[in-house]
């Protein structure tokens, strides 16, 4: 592999550490809605229901996803994609959420938190999955991509917004459908807490492919420690960072929803997201003993490879320390002087091979002995 | 051993680092009772007694257990396994136990935790152990295997619910039977507080076995640092996260118990938990110790292996310093020069010989004193 | 490269670790004003603005400037440069700021912190920018600056003493002269909010800078460690730490400015700070991450260096290994043995470089199939 | 040395990391009084004095010492060694001391901890001293010991009751006898303060020893790197990490005597306890710097013994080096050739002979002008 | 240099990290007091003064001095050496100083803290500067010194301690005499300010000198690394950790003497107090900041000592690897077939030469091109 196309292997097979800075107009005034240029335009569903009713619409405009909003039903309007700034705007108008919350949504790499504004309640959070690796460039195992999610919780309506191109809330729709467990009767809180919920179980999955990731590069650092292992280690630090900078604030921000003095999250839900803080916990907890272990295989992929390649050189060494000797005694019956009785005997020669042999016999079993070979 | 193997044999004997997911059933509706499919049925006992009196049945049907509870006696249900959902279904409906702390119990790898429900306290430990390691493929020590025990303390009534294979509470139930202390004077708090101690005591024997585990290695990374020390050690961390993970959560729940204004349990049994909370800070202590004594031994091992190896390669290179110079004086000899007048001199090869033999003996003299040999 | 100019060189790529005291004048006691000898004389521009009206005069004398606060209207003052005592005795004077805070103004390496004083808030914040590297000496990457900016927040003016060379806040300039957002509506300590916006996000390009850096790095030491990998290492750690001391305080700063009890600060702005707390709290994480990345790249730099030396060696070693056991075969054929018959044979010489063909082919394949060559 | 005899040796030499289980009775209720089994019985001994009066008994029985309990005066009665469980029967009985406590007693291992009980105080501590090692097996540095002291003060007496083998509280008696400051007047929470002032002095000397020790390791590591040096590096550690177990909560339990709302320590005696905490705090500061010394030692240690070791290969391969041109140019006069004119002419060998001293010369001075050799 | 001699030189070069008990007699019940042997007598000086008169007196009795306390003025007792005991007893008598307190005044190295008395504030302090070092052993950097400085605050005077050589509150007492600031307003909370002021502000010139230092090292580390960089390296770590145990407590110091409700320091003082917090501060990020830099430097050290000396191995390798091929074609016409046609030709021994000087540039270029040489 020449030296550019080994870069950009390279580049590739450590992943993408590089952090994206949260706003991309600086000297800007804060709260202007302008969307990312890369991002999709956004599609728009909404799903209205009381406990015995339920209407749901997908693809619609963002206009006739408002106008289900009120009325003594739950709303939840599900906006999939960032890139059409007219949506947030008219959102911001008719429920109105603060131009800052909106401008958090269009700006893509948030942190995870919760705030409290006046009329709703909005949470930023990093929904976490895997996802096939670029395939012209690094063969190596799925990314871990993290998309953000953000939540507007207010009295009778949910919205929630995905950057995401998958959709990550089929879980909770089917709920609602088939109306499992409080889903339908409890109130937008609840189902609030449901994304929730899928946001922070779909950390594990993610967690167990990182695990198994970590389990191979340590049979590999232990069995063959090649330069794939070491940049399979690199890659697998570098995204176990990215996913603790997820997972970290979603610790706090649950807490804050459970503490927040707030009429928007019943004391019901509240119990259910002691439920969901634990997993997070668990999830951090799990994320922890990885780094760990990762500073562990490190240093076990150091000493195998120091040691195999000392082995190698073990062996050559051996190898040259047999043979030294022998030439040794070749180059004495190769000297020219006058005087050397033994060279006209007619054993002397195949009594020196002999000899040669016995050396060489000795010095190889007294390494086999030693360990050495 | 070939490569796949010996893969196989990595795996066994770096003991099983990769977590589970506590929840299995990504989307589905968080309050649903679907036991694992691996579970082991439960087996219920129960026991019922007041001061003067006792009642015990292995191995009934749920239904006849909970006829033990109430009629003002203590009553100690424990289910042993978590396979069969009805027995769950059937004692939350009879006890008011709350779906989320039942699911819990049947997900059997959640974080210790203390939670406070209306009704009853739910309390989730690890309970840990030593099991003989497999037989086939790894012969290595014995596993550490942490198994869930469950807690749902009533009024009058205690529900104990054991993943594990073994029964760890036959310590409690003698104690009952014989009336030792105040086992059968105080509630069911009082109970608790003797299993949560039968659970903190059961980390000893189990610290007790790594630390042993540890000095071996240390002592094999000083005396013989092998690749079996390597992955030994690698093994023993792995353990010593795993338990970290069982035995942290311990602390914060006892001081939870402790604190929790909850009248379930008495201002008596919480001077007995503050006994627990001792035990299970003194368990953190040695096992951070054991955590830092590995990062050293590690230390050791990698220099130790150094050493050996460069010493290896020393000797050998001192063999060869050795006889390099002897062959460029026999090589000298070897010359065709027409006028070398010594070669002609019968002395002269045995002068030679000996001036080798002196010069050999010169040399390792000298690496001797220097200690290089 | 001889010594002197190397280790100039050296000490030019390395970055400037070195921290400069806060204070200059041992023994003098405190609230004396004595600006830095190299500081720049101070430029004075003043912007002065209600909702309708907008003021602006730059290169004003400093009583000039003082003559438009009052009046009705927010009063922005915005000093560049802190050379010359004299203009912050006349704004101590008239503005009744505090002497020891003027004292940190003129000692410009101050740790970012919030005061309160009676009359005022006093703010210092550290601005960070990247700046050319120095031409003549070291043609490394962009040197990461850090200058102090002051502020100082009354009840209709604010303050800024900038002592950097380049002026960081038109962007916000541009803001008031358009009347963007709620600029020109809200009082003195929008405005503030808005410097500190400016500041804080002026993290994220440098940030940006440094993880781009950090990944070129890692691909070097991955790819082709050298010394100069080692130099740009250190020097980004460097960087990294003096960015740390200038972003660490800031979120404790922000903190403060959120709960102090002021009436200077308006519940309104508190929810816009809480914005600035969470970029500032973005910038730190970004920051640990580079700095744990940082640590990760080092080890590998390490072991691909040491991988890279004992590859060298090794095929060097395999080339004599090869060539030690020929030179052996040929010097016993060297021996002067007066009876050795094969040296009679015509067929014996072709016959002896064939089998040493055969043995160098053989140690190759065997050498190249265990993959040491 | 062979291998079981060097093993057990190790054994010795690295010191007893091994951690001690706090209760030998899994199963066993609380509270029930069972002595360790190699305890020595315990040796009662008791003073009871006023400002005026003192009375003074050794090796007494304890129904002897608890006479003297009450009647105006305040008492000391200490029990030296754990070994006799009647002892503390009679005294949990007379004294009204809770059985959690008095199991504590017996349990030789306990973590230092205060407990508020009804009517009294239990302290818990660990007494740190230096023991010569055991002579037969390591002639290593004297050991780190420590043992047990436990404390109960109620309103007018003071049970202490030490494991140890040596009496620590001479120094306390001796105040006593000769009413040195204010030992005659207080109370015996001012008994309790000096007996809590003599552990924590005792650890400086033994800190001391261990800083000797870090600084002989620290110049042995520069100086003259040995397995030995290794060895004893890591028996320091451990002893570092013991006692660090053993100080470290003396921190918390002087703040909880300090804070503790109990009228069994007086207000004069709470400023006492911050002279304790003090040291307690001082003594903890100099474990914590050993222990990164320790760390440092450790890498200056692997840092020369990698240098040490690569210097003699330098070495070595300088000689060979050397050698091996020489031995190529006497081979070439060693060929065979039938036209070789320089072979024959009478001043070739001297001038060959001549030409190779230049060229060994010349080798050994360009290596050491480089700083090779 | 010979063992001893080397071991010595060791000990003056490395610093002296031992820390030195803060209690010298154990047994000895609190609050004797008893100097230090080594310790100079006292110096006793006294300045009292109102807004408009101001009295200097050096070299007085302790009687003298104490005369001049109260009427109207505040007085300020400076005592330089802590060796007479007689003088402290006399304080003590006279102001109502604690005997606690007096004698950690003696006691020379006590840990900085403040703790408040009923009568007066007591402040440990420790001062730093740089000392030449000793100029017979090690010709290294100048040495970090640190003294106790102890502060007693009364309402009307102030007494401080110095156990240093060098007198360090000059800078205080020339703003007294000419009246500089609030020196001669303010009351003794503000002299005791200055103070304060005066110790943290001596800690830069010192972080100043060791981040000189530091930045040598990593220069000689990367440029030259010698033995003598990793004694420099150690010694700077031993001076870092010293100086964090001297700063660190002063954080918590400067804290509580602004919280502490105490009618000795005024509000004013307490808005002072907090420009020292931040001095304490700061000094202690560089520190810190140096203290990681010491850890990257000591890799980059190990990391070049490494390189350079299998650069040194890889040249001499190279350098044997060019003749040992060359050799074994020599050999190969030193062998004495008798049918060997080449032998015979006249051209043969040139065209042989010819062909090794061929082999050996092939090679050396070879190496060149791989960078091996």
């Amino acid at each position: 592999m020449n030296g550019k196309r080994r870069q950009r292997h390279l580049r590739a097979a450590l992943g993408h550490p590089r952090p994206r800075a949260p706003r991309i107009r600086p000297g800007a005034p804060p709260g202007t809605l302008a969307p990312t240029e890369s991002a999709r335009p956004g599609r728009v569903s909404v799903m209205s229901f009381t406990r015995s009713r339920l209407e749901e619409h997908a693809a619609v405009s963002i206009d006739e996803a408002l106008d289900h909003v009120g009325a003594g039903a739950v709303s939840w309007i599900d906006i999939d994609g960032v890139g059409d700034a007219r949506i947030f705007a008219r959102l911001g108008e008719r429920l109105g959420l603060h131009p800052l919350a909106l401008e958090d949504v269009l700006t893509v790499v948030h942190r995870p938190k919760v705030e409290r504004y006046e009329k709703h309640l909005f949470i930023v959070m990093r929904m976490v999955r895997l996802a096939p690796a670029d395939a012209g460039l690094a063969p190596g195992p799925p990314e871990v991509r993290d998309e953000q999610v953000s939540l507007f919780l207010g009295p009778d309506w949910l919205v929630t917004v995905q950057e995401g191109t998958a959709d990550a809330f089929d879980g909770v729709r089917e709920a609602i459908r088939h109306a499992r467990g409080r889903t339908r009767e409890a109130g937008p809180d609840h189902l609030a807490y449901l994304v929730l919920d899928a946001v922070v179980d779909a950390y594990f999955p993610v967690l167990d492919a990182l695990a198994e990731r970590m389990q191979e590069l340590e049979e590999a650092a232990i069995a063959a420690p090649t330069e794939e292992t070491l940049v399979g280690l690199q890659r697998l630090r570098h995204d176990l960072l990215a996913l603790r900078r997820a997972v970290w604030p979603m610790r706090e921000e649950v807490t804050v929803l459970q503490r927040e003095d707030t009429p928007l999250v019943t004391a019901e839900t509240r119990v259910f997201l002691r439920d969901v803080y634990d997993h997070a916990i668990q999830a951090l907890e799990l994320l922890e003993s990885l780094r760990e272990t990762s500073v562990a295989v490190m240093e076990v992929y150091l000493s195998m490879q120091n040691q195999r390649l000392n082995g190698v050189m073990k062996v050559l060494t051996v190898i040259s320390t047999v043979f030294i000797p022998l030439t040794f005694i070749a180059s004495i019956y190769g000297m020219n002087f006058a005087y050397m009785p033994e060279l006209r005997h007619p054993a002397a020669y195949p009594a020196v091979l002999g000899f040669m042999g016995l050396v060489a016999a000795g010095m190889v079993l007294y390494f086999k002995r030693r360990g050495w070979w």
